[in-house]
């Protein structure tokens, strides 16, 4: 599905401790209160899309117009707090190497690369992957919500508010590291949008830290 | 339960083809496509929190990363397309004389009053207004996104990403007219929020012009 692209040489391994989410893809992982999930980007300027749900009421969902309006800012790093739709913290935001995420998008989609790129290959995108990663908790393409982008680079003009979508600033082995406020489903992504990743379509990796562990 | 709220004295007649939304109170129509919704600041200075559902499959909502993405702004007016969660148009913007609206952030809720402003009195909040306005279709709380937030008028700092919600730059019969694409099921409110509305708590009007009527 994906050989119009070219996957990047991948110069390093992964460490023994990582996950690594192969381009263009999704994985779920499921997280206890108190474990912390450290989202890395293994090669620079790559983009994880990332969304939460309460594992013990699925209809609970992490929400980016909450997380704004409590922050009063549009991007969120060391010390802000990541909200579901019922005003509950899911995470704290607790590392921060990179410093520049987005909070304002959709997961990419199929439609969104007809409309935005022209493409007729029918990629599933971020929103596909994540809609598979997710399958297994019955939760569909309909209820992925606007993702926490980890390292996107949407930048925003105050006077006309026109955005745009700019290369991630991180470089190899930025990472932000997120402590679950709540028993959570979380899907991340290795993105499939090329404006978002330069581009480049590189893996992200990942690692939990189990509380006490 | 809005007694500490003081509502403020209406001048003006309500136009006699138009309904009026209470002040901090919601309702819900039904469009066809090719309908058109003209929703008016009657006073100036009030906002009106609107979301929207495909009426005939409601898991299809109108969907602000969608928008702001295919548009690549924060902010829509004239010529803009609202889109569903799904990437296919749900209105056209056909005409806007206020020009300022706000898509980043979710209705403002119980818990949004007790987090940003304090309360404790447990208002609904438009969140819980468009729940109720909602509630004959199934359609619960949890299923309210970030709404398309007619009037609402949010800064942001380009440099920092800092936000702030602002007095609404709407005059006294300023409006906003939205031509549906498909039929939807469409609620809206005249909001709750004090920072919003300038403490004023207004009314809301709205007019719906029938295709060819």
């Amino acid at each position: 599905m994906h050989s119009q692209r070219k996957e990047p040489r991948v110069t390093e391994a992964v460490a023994h401790d990582c996950t690594r989410i192969s381009p263009c893809s999704a994985q779920a992982i499921e997280l206890d209160e108190g474990d912390e999930l450290v989202v890395i980007d293994p090669q620079g300027q790559q983009v994880s899309d990332l969304v939460a749900y309460n594992r013990n009421d699925l209809d609970e969902y992490l929400s980016s117009g909450r997380s704004i309006d409590y922050a009063s800012k549009l991007w969120l790093t060391t010390g802000d707090l990541l909200y579901s739709n019922r005003s509950r913290v899911m995470f704290d935001i607790v590392e921060d190497t990179c410093g520049r995420h987005d909070f304002t998008l959709t997961p990419c989609s199929k439609d969104t690369f007809s409309i935005i790129y022209g493409e007729t290959e029918g990629r599933p995108g971020c929103e596909g992957n994540l809609a598979m990663a997710l399958a297994p908790y019955g939760i569909g393409v309909d209820r992925v919500p606007i993702a926490f982008n980890v390292f996107m680079n949407v930048s925003v003009d105050g006077d006309t508010g026109r955005i745009a979508v700019l290369p991630p600033t991180s470089k190899p082995g930025d990472h932000i590291r997120l402590r679950a406020r709540m028993p959570l489903v979380v899907a991340m992504t290795a993105c499939s949008a090329g404006q978002s990743n330069n581009f480049q379509y590189k893996p992200i990796d990942y690692r939990v830290v189990r509380k006490g562990g």
